[in-house]
This record gives structure tokens, sequence and C-alpha cells, in this order.
């Protein structure tokens, strides 16, 4: 028995250092399967219609619910412990050979934008379980446990990963989502239980890294022809809401010389607002997407105008010195054409969340050792990776999207580019593996 | 017989010749009554109201029509012969010493724009009313007949002297009226018949003049200190959809460089059109008084925006000329950010009118002698002057308006200014009955 017992440790120690050697000599060449990829995705894209065959795989809707269950599927199918937590989110595990080693983390969502495309949030979550696929035919266990993550309601808040974050509340939970049920009613649709939420909060510190391939949703990586994008951080968002007051009058009475047109003034302060996010090297960027001019006649002058006013960047004091200029350049504009300007910062403001500096390199090393171009920048879109990073070291790796075009039905990035990113991200989470904690 | 006869004869001659002396003497120093005039402005005030108090005399409304039969009734009460036409104009007619003459009308309205004012149109229409009673005090005959007109519906497009004209069309009868009647229901709703209103239309030279005494609506006469406004013409306007096509995009992910924001380059435009306008010497306004950018909210740049522009002059020559540099700058405007600027002319355009130049004469001459100070000007509002300069030289009698406000319940005009305004009329209409055709 004693012998038998040392035999059999034996045989596991040579099988297992026979896997070990097998998985590094292996792991290195192993790839994704591009057309595996593809063909999920386009399989994916069936879920979710609205009435005239429009995208609508809207959270928390019947076309995500079934996405959800089909994906779910997928993932035990490839051997993954699968559970639904509280907020929603499919968590998947996959055993490392040492359970005592913290989780190493990586997913996205499969949820969309109303009229929305069939890439965004769809690659990562594809290209998460196409890891576990590439492990399981190469029969490489990793040392530190596994998770893919599927978030819930990324386009709706980011409320899975919020959730793990500890930052949903009662309020929160009491909004309406776009598909029509609040966030409570939504959760729950979709498995989860709104009343403890709270257990689904993640400890600080307990997943040793997040990482999170998605598309650029720009046109930066298909316009420099580069085909990885090293995400160092996403942007902060702070909103204002602009409001101009001038005079309404009598658009024929009234001389030029004696108006208060408020769309004037606030058609110079758009321009401002261009020229001070363009006056300073960097890639803040500052936006006018929503006006109002009243009362909104042919042959009335615009006694009003209200805007908004959006500026992102990965430095919260870059857009605080950014804001300072515009308000400056704002009370000029005032004073010129005698009208009142005022801002009023929005609560639905978002810091920046920068990316960690070692996972980046370890991005870096991997897509330079594959043979890729690659280039460090930010994500000026919002993505569950955000909240992570205030739990665990992040990183994000972009592929390219064709035209830049994001949030529509056009939305296409190619198959290569997308097993390429996949790969990266694949021998990415086998060299964070190497280290031992 | 013969010498009783004679003596009647000369007794008759006598009479008249007395009479004629007097009005002669009287007519250069008759004046109106001031607080008469402020008193109705009053009274006509108390009627139509909304639920709130505010003024709500609309064409075709309760209040409307109850404010037409107590006007009605005092210009029966000054002796006119009253009718309604086909049109519903209130046409009040006095004998002329010399019926053969061709009648001297005058005249403005008494409807109201939803929470409109006091002043516009009541002013000119109680003091056309006020003529009436001076001549009637001081037992004056004028050689010509004369004629007090309440054009119908003149804030709803001027109907009543459209009609007189000969300008309305059955596809305009159906037109829905703000009253919520059609323009058919509306003017039978006041005593007018839509079926026949083919014959409320006037020949063209079967009225002498046509006067119009009528508030600024604007702020030039106040500004300059001026008592009295001789209106050069009626500016004709012409309308233009324009839409700036741009490229909507992620305003997270879509670098300053990378961007065909429409609402950036609709801003430029705005300023040019202000530029444009003021770029050649002239009273011609141009206006921007709607704009939309879609699909409007912080996150996307605009990828559309429709503006509505407007242009104001008394030469049609010159709003043509103005908008071809509009055109002009847009074209650069559009080439340099990227994005397509079309214009499409509304068929609401206006033709100019312009007043007549003897009865403009006539005016000045009057308002020197009762040693007013005036100023030759041009009207950026509409009025039923426009429509009546097609059948009679026409001529229209400003008076201030205090901070330049109108079609709003903070209109008001100084009695005063408002005796100046009638007293200029008055007088101007003796000279003119001067004049033996």
């Amino acid at each position: 028995m004693f012998k038998m017992k040392k035999l059999i440790i034996f045989l596991l120690l040579i099988n297992s250092s026979q896997a070990f050697s097998q998985a590094k000599l292996t792991a290195k060449d192993i790839k994704v399967n591009e057309q595996r990829i593809e063909q999920r995705i386009f399989e994916l894209a069936k879920f979710g219609k609205d009435s005239s065959g429009r995208g609508y795989r809207v959270a928390f809707t019947k076309g995500d619910q079934q996405a959800r269950t089909w994906f779910a599927g997928l993932m035990k199918k490839a051997g993954l412990e699968v559970t639904i937590d509280y907020a929603g989110n499919i968590i998947g595990k996959r055993k490392g050979k040492n359970q005592s080693l913290k989780p190493i983390a990586f997913g996205s969502h499969i949820d969309m934008v109303p009229d929305g495309g069939n890439y965004d949030g769809c690659v990562g979550s594809i290209g998460a379980l196409e890891i576990i696929e590439v492990l399981n035919e190469n029969k490489i266990i990793t040392e530190h446990p596994l998770e893919v993550i599927i978030f819930s309601n990324e386009e709706g808040g980011t409320i899975g990963s919020m959730a793990m974050a500890g930052h949903v509340t009662a309020e929160g939970l009491k909004q309406r989502s776009q598909s029509g049920l609040t966030m409570a009613e939504g959760i729950k649709a979709i498995g989860g239980n709104p009343d403890s939420i709270q257990y689904s909060t993640r400890k600080k510190g307990d997943i040793k890294a997040f990482l999170e391939l998605h598309i650029e949703q720009g046109g930066i990586l298909e316009t420099s022809q580069i085909q990885i994008g090293v995400v160092e951080g996403i942007v902060g968002i702070v909103h204002w809401e602009i409001t101009v007051d001038g005079f309404a009058n009598h658009a024929g009475s009234t001389p030029m010389n004696m108006r208060k047109d408020a769309l004037l003034a606030a058609s110079k302060l758009v321009i401002a607002v261009n020229e001070a996010t363009n006056s300073v090297p960097g890639k803040q960027v500052g936006t006018i997407g929503k006006i109002a001019a009243m009362p909104g006649a042919y042959n009335v002058i615009p006694g009003k105008v209200v805007m908004g006013l959006e500026i992102r960047d990965l430095s919260a004091k870059k857009i605080e010195k950014l804001f300072l200029d515009i308000e400056k350049r704002a009370a000029t504009i005032a004073t010129s054409s005698g009208t009142k300007i005022t801002f009023e910062r929005q609560p639905s403001s978002i810091k920046p969340a920068l990316t960690d500096k070692a996972v980046q390199q370890t991005i870096i090393a991997t897509a330079k050792k594959l043979g890729f171009t690659y280039q460090l920048m930010q994500s000026g879109a919002g993505h569950d990776t955000q909240e992570l990073s205030l739990l665990a070291p992040v990183g994000m790796i972009f592929i390219p999207s064709v035209g830049g075009i994001s949030h529509s039905p056009k939305e296409f990035s190619k198959a290569g580019d997308m097993a390429n990113g996949a790969n990266v991200l694949l021998q990415t989470i086998l060299q964070l593996d190497k280290e031992q904690h």
C-alpha cells in the first residue's frame, strides 16, 4: 500500500511534470481558432432582434436572456464551473494547479445598445471563452485558477462590474433600464438577486489580474494600420449643462446691432470648446453633443440656448484645467455678446481609471513576441475594466474597428484582427500565470 | 319760388362756405383725445383671456368675437355705416362731401398672438376710430369718403387683407388657425362667408390711400428718442432650411482630428450668417432662429444639424445677394470641416412691400408741422398694409414700443406716443383729403 502510494505519487509527479513540460513547450506556440471565433460572433448575433430585424440585445430583454443561456451553455461545455452571481454576472471558473493562488480573470459583456453592433463586448466574451477552448485542446492547466466573467448590463451603466466593485446603490437599482424594467427587475430576470447584490462584491486584492479584449470603437488603429492597442487607461468623463441667456426678440424688427442673440453666443462657445481642447497637446476630447435654442422659430432671435459639454481625459486634473480654460473663454464671449453663460456640472461624471503598468508591459512584450504592431492608447469609451481597476491590476487589449464605427449595425472587426487580439490575450494570461503570486 | 329757391341756394352756399372755412380753420388745430385712446386700449384689453388670465384674443376665438362686437358697436355709435365683408373684415364707412371721390381708408386689427400684448394692432384700430370721433366732435366732413377697416385674423396670416387683395386660396381656407378652427370655419364664426370670399376682393385703384398707425415692435424709435417712424416699406422675408451633414461618432473614442462634427460646422455657419449680414451697409437682418443637432447626446458627436435661416430686407435683390454670400461662406466651411451643407428655400417666403413715396412725404410734412421728431424706417414685421399696397398707395406711421418689446404681455406704448401717432394720422388724412382725386 505504502509502495503503491509512493508509486502513485511518483506517477502523478511524472505526469504533472510531463504535462508541465508539454505545456511549456506548446504554450508559446498555441493559437486560438480564428474560424471558431468568427463563427461564434455570427451565432451570438442571431440573439436579440427587434421587429424590424435590427440588433436589440439590450440587457435584461428576452434576446439578452437567450444569448446568456446559450453562452453559459458553451462555457459549461468547455468544462467551466458556471455560476450566476447576485448581480447577474456569469462567472465560469477553471481550476488551476495551485488553487491557493489568486485567479486570473478575463471577459467582457454580450448585451448591446439599441440598434447596436455585433462586436462591442462580444469579441472579448467569445475571445475569453476561446482561451479556455485552446487550453483544453492543448491540455494545459495553468498554475492560477482562471475566471471567465460575462458582466451583466454593461451598456446600461456597467451594472455587473459596478456590483463587483460595491458601487450599486438602492437608488440605482430603482432606475429604469433601457429594457423597460428597473435595474432590480432586470437583474432578477437574468437570474440574479438584487436584494443580496452586496454579496456579489469582490474584495480588493482577491483577483490576480483582470484582462479585457475589446474592439477599439474608434478609428485610430485602423488609420495607423496598427494591429494591437495597449490601453493605458479609461478616460474620466465630466458633463456640464451650459445655459446661454440672451434676449428673445422679433427677428424682423430688431436691428442686428440691438440683438442679444443666445445662439450666436452659443455658436462662438462651440468653437471655443473645440479650440480650447485643441490648444494643448494630448488625447483629451471636448464635445458639444446636444443643443436646444428657445423659443426656436424662424422669426424669433433665440433668447436662450442650452447645451451639453463633455470632456474626457485620462487625467482628472487635465479635465479640470481644460474646463477652466473653456469657462474663461465663455466669460469673454458673454461680455462681448451681452449674454450670460452658466455651467452646471452634472452628477453623471466618471473618474479616469488607469490600467496596471506591469500588465501593460506584459501585453506589449506578448504583442512583440507574436510579431504584431502595437501602440499605447487610451480608451475613450467606458468599460467594465474601469470598475475592476478598483479591485485588481487590469489590462485591456484593443483590436481595430473598421471605419472606427461602433454602437451601430455597421460595427465590424476582421476575423484576423479578432484572432490576433485573442492570441495576445492568451499569451498574456500564460505569461502572468508564470508569476508565482 | 324762383327767388326763394335762389335764396335757399345762396344760404346753402354761405352755410357750406362757413362750414368749410370753419373746418379749414379748425382742422389744423384739432387734436385727438389722448385719454380716450388709452381708456379704450384698456377696455379692449379686457376681451380674450385664457384660463390663467393671460391675453389670448386669438382670431376667431370667443374673446376675438366679443371684442369685434364691442368695437363695431363703438363704430356705429360714432355714426359709421358698419358692414362685415365676406372675409370677416369690419368696415365702417363715413360719407364725404364728394362721394364720387375714392375713399381714404385707414385701420389695423384687434386680434392678437397667444400670450400677446395690448398695443399691436389695437393702437391703429382705436386710433382710426379716434379720427372719426374727432372729426365728429369738430363737425368736419371730409371731401373724400372715409373707411375705417378692422382686418380679420392679422396675426394668423393677414387673412382679411389677403382676401381684399384676392390672395386667399381654397387651400388656405382649409388650414387650421391658432383658434383650432380652420380659416373657413373661423371666418364663418366672425360673420364672414368663406364660400363668397372672392367677393371681398377690392379692385386696384378703388381706394385713394390706405394708412395704418402701428407700434414699432422694435426698439429703434425708443433708443433714438424719435417720436414718429415713417415706414418706407415692409420687408420681404425668405426662409431656408439648412442641413449640415457630418458624421455621428463616439465622443470618447473619436480623436479631435478624426471628427466630422456637424455642430462645429453649423456654429461656424451661424457666425458666418451674422458676419455676412453685417458686412454690407443697410437695415437687412439675417437670423438663425432654430437649430436641432442629431442624435443629441452628451457622448455622441453630432452627425447632422438642421437650422432655420431667415433674411429680411426691403429689397428682394439684396436678400438674394446676401444669401449668395452666405452660401459661399457655407461652401468654405463645408470644405474645411469635411461636412456637406445644403440650403432648401421654404415656400413661406414673402415679397417686400414698399409704401407710397408721396404718402411718405405727406406723413413727414405732417410730423414736421406738428413739431414731432421723425425718421424713415422699415417695418421688419408684416402688416395688413403689405396686402393693401397691391391695391392703393399706402403709408404707415410707427410710434415707440417701450423696450422694443412686442408679442408679449410686456408690450407697452405711452399714451402720449399713441396720441402723437393718431394726430399724425389725423392730419395726414386731412392733408390727403385736400387732393382732388
